[in-house]
């Protein structure tokens, strides 16, 4: 069993409004030291090693379904599940 | 300048409603391999150091403003940002 971990972060031509707003909350909380927030996604997930390969599998899924190539970027892990 | 990652994951014991959704889809695409699928969010933001520490801060940050800790953990690194 394979645990793999995906970054998925917006481009960085990209804007990023949801991450505007909390540096603008954190800024108002008096956390002014705060700058360049940007907010991205983090998924897990366990693959059972068939005949297909890790790699393979998790660049397709990422490329089909759960990332946006257009704006987004993405970066995964593979580790040995526990 | 610091660049601080921090990652929110939902705790193990809290249903991920949308985890499910997309391991669905998945199965759905013929990723049958995939299991225990769960979705969280990255933040990356910089901290331009002051008097005071930065982890104090991102603790403070993480525990008022980025997370629900009723429902979510979280871990963060810190690095020299270039």
């Amino acid at each position: 069993m394979k645990k793999v971990k995906i970054y998925v972060t917006l481009r960085e031509s990209i804007l990023d409004p949801q991450g505007s707003a909390v540096q603008g909350s954190l800024h108002n909380m008096g956390y002014d030291e705060v700058s360049e927030v940007r907010i991205g996604k983090f998924l897990e997930l366990q693959i059972d090693p068939s005949e297909r390969d890790v790699d393979t599998l998790v660049k397709e899924m990422c490329e089909k379904l759960l990332t946006n190539t257009v704006i987004e970027d993405y970066r995964y892990e593979v580790e040995e599940a526990n």
